[in-house]
């Protein structure tokens, strides 16, 4: 804990590509914090068990992981600063979930909103459950220090907080107690209107779109439904087509006039989308850019993971090592191997 | 699984010397089926975090270990048959238990009874309630085709035997789904008349006691109650004086003498007890002799579990490895070391 600069562990199930909603909700911030923190990002693929876990759902994983890594590339990610790794290749994360099981309770987890909502109303499996637990032991196995979450994954960080000062309490300071680095921006609405774009719904622009699918998706995107006719006052605020705008439109005299005119009724939907097009397309150029730089170096990206999957490994058998010390697990096999004239071993 | 002699794992959480309700419940039975199976004997001291998980419950571990393992010795179990092995130096179990995290509900497991026993009403620790998922990693880790278990542990072996299934049905045949072999006999009850002998209850006669502990231990066991005098015509069934002499006393004519005076109240309890000390004794000499016999050798326990530790290891790297590999986890990373043009491995 002696380093100079922190540590911070962000990342995702490796699901797929990403949307303009991630971008919103935790790229864009993970691009600005890799200056002020050492950064692991995680690719999850554990975490997928708990809501997909047949073997066509592992089979994907790769191909979705190359996706994942080529857009947070393209979104300004910089690979020599960020260490991307697979969590299940990393078989001592698994090892630290099982000892810190013992340090929460159930009824703390079923407290957890998010888990319910993941269980869609259905029968729990015990994984998901444990969903903020293995989140836990991620975070600790790395000592990082600080978490960037949005809102709907406070609870999951302040479990994890409180699984390593039970631990520290326990047996020794081993682990920092992690802090919530919160992404200011809520969740972006989807081009349907919903709540959140997420790929399950079918209401997202990707980080990989072409300028014709934008374009295409931002024609069929929702804006005021009370707003019958361009000369009919219409709402800006809760409306997808200017939400977009405030987020990435870079002209923002443009949104400004745009926003006035469409309360007054006196701008078509046509005009306040096509200059969204434009706008969303301005900003996913130099994105679709680096994205086309990396995914045309051979195996780029496939190094990538592995070598930061090699380096996490090294530093989690370490901290998972210093776990089973302080527990006192180590001493055990050692204080057998000694009596038994075996030469003892870190582990 | 073309093995000639089925597998069969059996064990117990390290709590320390072993008490003639464990030798009733279980290792006579152990005693036998060493015979029949390749029997792995595991010291599952990850369990224990369950319910002991401070440091001081921790460093006691390899004084518990050795006297678990010497009355397992002293018994008959013979140390050239069985394996014994140290689950907290076997990290690729907790893997496992990680990767079978959701192949159950957890309402299946709240529906567990032995669980809520253990709970003692408190709130349930997350380890707690997945206490059959770990005892499944345990099992299926080794391939064990047979699991001996008491009537309230049942309900354990089902959840692996479910776990099985759901694992070799998503994923192809890997595990053999572990059949319940099951000690006929019921749990000892307690010298102070308790439903079972206990350490906690102090109500145990330990196989490692002198046969003066013994001795002083019978007189002090509980009779039938409503017996005040010796002339007064008493119960045998339910009275743990005579629960014991019929489990241990190889004179069987004296038994049943004892017992038709006892009924018609024409014997004292102590003749009864002097009869039970004896037969005790006579019961824990030959144990004794062997407890002295491998406790004289320095290290030799220690040497057997290390040993043993290391040879289920190997044991368990294996099925691990086949368990990863069925999933697909083996094929994503290596999929993108095959990518990075880095040599792919077997994990």
């Amino acid at each position: 804990m002696s380093r100079s600069t922190p540590r911070l562990l962000t990342g995702d199930r490796p699901t797929g590509r990403l949307h303009l909603g991630h971008y919103v909700g935790s790229l864009a911030n993970r691009v600005r914090l890799q200056h002020e923190y050492e950064t692991f990002l995680i690719l999850a693929d554990l975490h997928m068990l708990t809501t997909a876990n047949r073997r066509a759902d592992i089979a994907r994983i790769p191909e979705q992981v190359r996706h994942q890594v080529l857009d947070a590339l393209a979104v300004g990610i910089d690979p020599d600063r960020v260490t991307f790794y697979l969590q299940s290749a990393v078989p001592e994360v698994a090892e630290l979930n099982t000892l810190l099981q013992s340090l929460v309770t159930v009824s703390r987890l079923q407290r957890v909103p998010s888990l319910k909502e993941m269980s869609r109303g259905g029968d729990m499996s015990y994984a998901l459950l444990g969903y903020p637990v293995l989140q836990a032991a991620d975070i600790l196995c790395v000592r990082a220090e600080a978490v960037p979450v949005g809102q709907d994954n406070h609870a999951h960080v302040e479990v994890a907080r409180e699984i390593a000062r039970r631990f520290n309490g326990l047996y020794g300071e081993v682990f920092p107690v992690p802090e919530v680095v919160s992404s200011e921006v809520p969740a972006l609405v989807g081009t349907d209107g919903q709540a959140k774009m997420s790929k399950s719904l079918d209401n997202a622009i990707y980080l990989s779109d072409s300028p014709d699918e934008v374009t295409r998706k931002v024609r069929r995107t929702y804006t005021d439904p009370n707003r019958v006719r361009a000369d009919v006052p219409g709402r800006v605020e809760g409306n997808p087509v200017f939400e977009y705008h405030r987020a990435f439109n870079d002209d923002r005299g443009q949104v400004a006039d745009l926003e006035q005119r469409y309360r007054e009724g006196r701008v078509g939907d046509g005009e306040v989308k096509d200059a969204l097009a434009a706008a969303l397309n301005r900003f996913l150029d130099p994105v679709r850019e680096r994205r086309e730089h990396f995914a045309s170096r051979p195996g780029f990206v496939d190094e990538l993971v592995v070598a930061g999957t090699e380096r996490v490994r090294e530093v989690v058998r370490e901290v998972v090592s210093d776990a089973r010390k302080a527990m006192g697990f180590t001493a055990v096999y050692n204080g057998l191997k000694r009596h038994a004239g075996v030469p003892s071993t870190v582990r």
